[in-house]
Order: structure tokens, then sequence, then C-alpha cells
């Protein structure tokens, strides 16, 4: 029953945002989690409709935990049982990160993707799925909108990125987990999962369990729908403001000016994006925060003056408004 | 100090949301906690600027607490020490939700906002000030997103609704009290605000004090940023899906029918707004979700047949989108 009931909603999901056209090849990120060994089998019964075919395993083994050998054993032999092709690199993340002054977070997720599309080539695969489910959804958004990304990428992961596909973002860890022990099937426990020092995993074991007392209910569900909307929603009024920034620009070197009359006709959601986008092309790529978004808004309500804004100074200057880069660029 | 930083954020948030015009005349809603105790004495603080005038404050005994006489008895003593006109009334809370079938709270608010209106006639004012802040506006947030509001109605509280303003929406609960130390100012505690078998309550004491630790830092202001962004943004979303339904209803009576090519046309989210309007005003009061937004969006894609929605059947007929309303209203 749970089999079925999976089956529908992944088809549902690939449907809805299109991440497998007919004859696409796949490749299968798996970390030898419960999430990615779920992916892999699930992806494999559904291409028994031939619409797609799974091309092959990838295992990045990044050795940053203690278990990482014992992840690599088990994703060998999840391999040889399901006859799958798999490739294994293993990676210095904490030297990525070192060189390229990057957060491990960061440096961890470029070495994985740059793996995975490598691995994509070598296999012909047109498309890499990944594991990440609702309850990363869920929790991804919290760890957002906890961090302020208010105006902008509070909506969450995104079904399809490029080549990168989620199949799994509409079904439940739990369900992914009694699935597996249904057909028998075993996986390797991440341990660093249960240090709540991590954020990520204090939302996990603190926060959403508090949330569904509070609603007497799960709540993952509830919350990835809405990041999903405000996804949804946001990357239109992204491409939007994008449009309107073209309309508006009327010189882009050596500063560059939006016609201030066009930019107060500009309805407000429209024209945080305009604003936000403009400062973040002279900020020398310093952050941009809601806060100097409604700053240069309070400029064009006072109509004249200027102020500063990370990396840029922004004036109203003859029905312009002129942003002037200050200092180089960081990084 | 405190007092210059939280009067000129006060006066931001009245400027931005124009709360507060010229020659308005404005009654406090007070309750006798720290928040509208504080709002009672910002205003006034505010008001010698002479750009708005306090008309008086307005106590509404609910008789639910063990505390609800004392509560009064306090409101009443601080009108006399502000000098200011009080009208205090008595509400019996539970037999007006038994009388109209509504929950505690629902009923709470009716009876509420109503007698400020009366009030507000009583004493020629035009604005009703209530002492909603940033902490409300944060666990509004939460309680919405929980509940599953991902279409509409997730951005938290409105600064603004007819006559009723609230000037505290962007500072905290923490600041007001320390202000009303720093003026030697008492308030009462609502005793009810501890038990965490409310909702509310468990958001504020349990799912926000983890939050702050999962961040390393307060997390209110940023919940509350986002939460006005999305209202915002879904707000003049709501704004162009009333339009666009307009265009495309092409009858109304006795069935709705929209013109399909126009739906398949229209921007996704746009187009869930135009489909939950259609079908709130076909299901007898029944309550729409996101499940039935986007189960009409795949029969639109699927380009032929129906499906049943709550009091209501939706069916695609020669390039029309019909919607017929089944069953009577409900409540």
């Amino acid at each position: 029953l749970i089999v079925t009931a999976l089956h529908q909603q992944i088809r549902r999901t690939i449907r809805r945002y299109g991440l497998l056209p007919p004859g696409s090849r796949v490749l299968v990120g798996l970390s030898g989690g419960s999430d990615s060994v779920a992916l892999a089998r699930l992806l494999l019964e559904l291409s028994t409709h031939r619409e797609f075919a799974v091309a092959g395993l990838a295992h990045l083994n990044h050795r940053l935990r203690p278990s990482a050998d014992r992840d690599e054993a088990f994703c060998q032999q999840f391999a040889v049982r399901l006859a799958l092709p798999l490739i294994v690199e293993q990676a210095d993340v904490r030297a990525y990160a070192g060189e390229h002054g990057l957060s491990m977070e960061d440096a961890a997720r470029r070495v994985r993707y740059g793996f995975l599309e490598r691995c994509a080539t070598a296999l012909a695969a047109d498309r890499i799925a990944v594991g990440h489910t609702q309850d990363d959804q869920a929790e991804t958004f919290l760890l957002k909108l906890m961090r302020g990304a208010g105006l902008t990428g509070l909506g969450g992961i995104y079904p399809r990125r490029g080549m990168v596909i989620r199949p799994l973002l509409d079904v439940t860890r739990a369900d992914l987990r009694a699935y597996l022990a249904s057909i028998g099937e075993s996986w390797t426990e991440d341990e660093t999962n249960d240090d709540i020092g991590n954020p990520r995993n204090r939302i996990r074991h603190r926060v959403l369990p508090e949330l569904d007392r509070a609603a007497g209910a799960p709540t993952r569900a509830a919350i990835a729908r809405a990041a999903a909307v405000i996804r949804e929603d946001g990357e239109w009024l992204d491409a939007l403001g994008r449009a309107r920034f073209d309309t508006l620009a009327c010189a882009r070197d050596p500063v560059l000016e939006l016609d201030a009359a066009g930019l107060a006709e500009t309805p407000p959601p429209v024209l945080r994006r305009v604003l936000l986008d403009a400062m973040r092309q002279r900020a020398g790529g310093r952050e941009i925060g809601l806060e100097h978004v409604e700053a240069v808004v309070a400029l064009l309500g006072t109509g004249q003056g200027g102020v500063d804004v990370p990396g840029c100074r922004v004036e109203l200057r003859g029905g312009k408004l002129v942003l002037i880069q200050q200092g180089g660029a960081v990084r």
C-alpha cells in the first residue's frame, strides 16, 4: 500500500515540475542515508515503465565523518545488489573550503554538485536526482526565515535547478523509512544528525516537534506547501522585477541610472526587486538586505537627497535614481 | 535613549503605512497589559506635536479571566492619571460564541472590535489603535504557517485594516517593557499567557526560544520582516487575481464560467488566486485549500474532465471552466 502511494506522489511531483522528460537518463546521488537509498530504489521501480532510465549512482566520500568509509562500503554493496554502475570519489572538503575561503557548508555543496555533474557526463545522464524530502523543505524554509531571507530566497528548496532534480520533495522521511523497512532494505545513519549544535538539526529535533505540539498535529507538510507557494510567487515577482529594471535603466556606465518617475509608478513588490537588483549590481559583492531596499524606498518617497548602502551611494538627481559604486569588490 | 528610539520607530511605522493622517483623532484599545499601556503613553507623547490627538481609551472586560476585575480597576486608575476619557464595558464572550456558533477566539475578536468601533463613534475618533507588537507579528506568522495558510493570509498582522491601526508592529515587547520601567509605569500581567496548552503561548514560550537558539540570536525581527514582505507581495497578487477574474468570467449565473484559454495564459501565482476566488464564490462557505486549487490547475493541464471540491463541481466544457455549486451554504 505504502509503495503505491509513494509511487503516485513521486509521479505527481515529476509530472508537475517536468523533472524527467521522456527518454531522460538520470544519475542518482547516493549518500547511503535513508533518503537517497529510497530515491534509488523508487526511481528504479518507476523506470520499469521505460519513460526514463536510471543511468547509475554516484557517491562522494567527504571524509568528514568517522563513518565515511563505512558509508562508502555500504554504497558499493548496494550498487552491486541493484546491478547499477557506481562512481565513488573521495574529496577533501576542508582543504577546498580553506583554499576558496568558503564555509564548510558552502564548500561541501560546491564539491558535491561539481562531482555529480562530472559523473552525469561519464554515465551519459542528463538529470541528477538528489534525495531532498518534504522534511528538508520545511527545515530549509525555517532556516531561511530565521536568518532573515525576507526579500528573496525564502521559498526553500527548488524541485529543479539545471540538471538537478528532487523527486522526493513532496514525501516525508518517515514514509521513505517505512517503505525501506517494508522491502527489507537497510541504510546508514549519519551520526552527526543528532548534534543539535548544528542549526538544521536543532530545527529538526527541537523546533519542528514544538511546532507540532502547538498545532496538535504534524506541521511539515503545511510548511513545505507554504514554501512552495512563496517560492513560485517570488520567482514570478523576481522575473517582473528584472523586466521592469530593464525598462527603467537609462544608463549603466559609469554609474547606474534609473528613471525615478517610472520607479514611483512601480507597485511595491516589483519596486523592491528592481531596487535590490540595482543595488546588488553596484555593491561589489556585499550583502544587500531588506533594510537597504526600504531606505531607498523612503528616499524615493522624500523626493530628494541620498543614502549610503553597502558598497554603493544612492542619490536622487534630475529625475533619476543614481547608484555610484564605492570601494572595490569584496571576495 | 530608549524613548527616543521608540518614538522614531513608531513614527516611521505611522508614516510608512499612513496610519495617522494630519488631524486624526485616535482611540486606544486598552487591556491593561504592557503593550496597550505603552501604546497609550507613547501615542500621548507623540501627540504633543499636535499632528493627531488621543481621543480616549476603551477597555472591554471579557470576564473570562480571574483577574478581569483587577484589570478593569487598573485601567480606570490609569485613565484618571492620564486625564483621558475611558469607556468600559463588560462582555459575555462565551454566550456570544454559543449564540453565533463561533470559537472563543473568533467570538472575542468580533465582540472586541465591535465594542471599539462603538467607542470610536462615541468619542468622535476616526482611528482605533491596538497594541500588537513585532512579537505578535512573528507569533501570528508561525501560527498561520503551521496551520497551512499557504495560499493567502500567511502575511501575519496588517498594520491597518479600516479604522484599526497598529503603530507598535515594528517594536518588541521587551523594548516596551523597558520603556515602561524607565518611566515608572506599571501594567497588569495576563496569567493565561503562561498556559502553553494555548498554541500561541506555546509558540511564544517554546518554539521561538528554540528558533533563537538555532539561530544563535533573536529571530522575531527577521520573521516579522519576512511576514511584512510576504503580506505585501500577497496583497498585490490578490489584487491582480481579482482583476484577472473579472476579465475571465464570461458568465456568473446560474453557473460561474471562466474562459479556459485565458486561464491557461495566466501566470501560476495569479492563476491560483483566480481559481481560489472562483471556488470560494461557489463553495457555500466551505473551506477551499491549496489542494483544491492544485486539483483544478491539474484539470486545466489535462484539458478535459472535472473534479469535485468542497461545495462545488468544477468541469471543463466547450472552452470554459464551469463551476457548479452543489448543496447549500453552510453556517
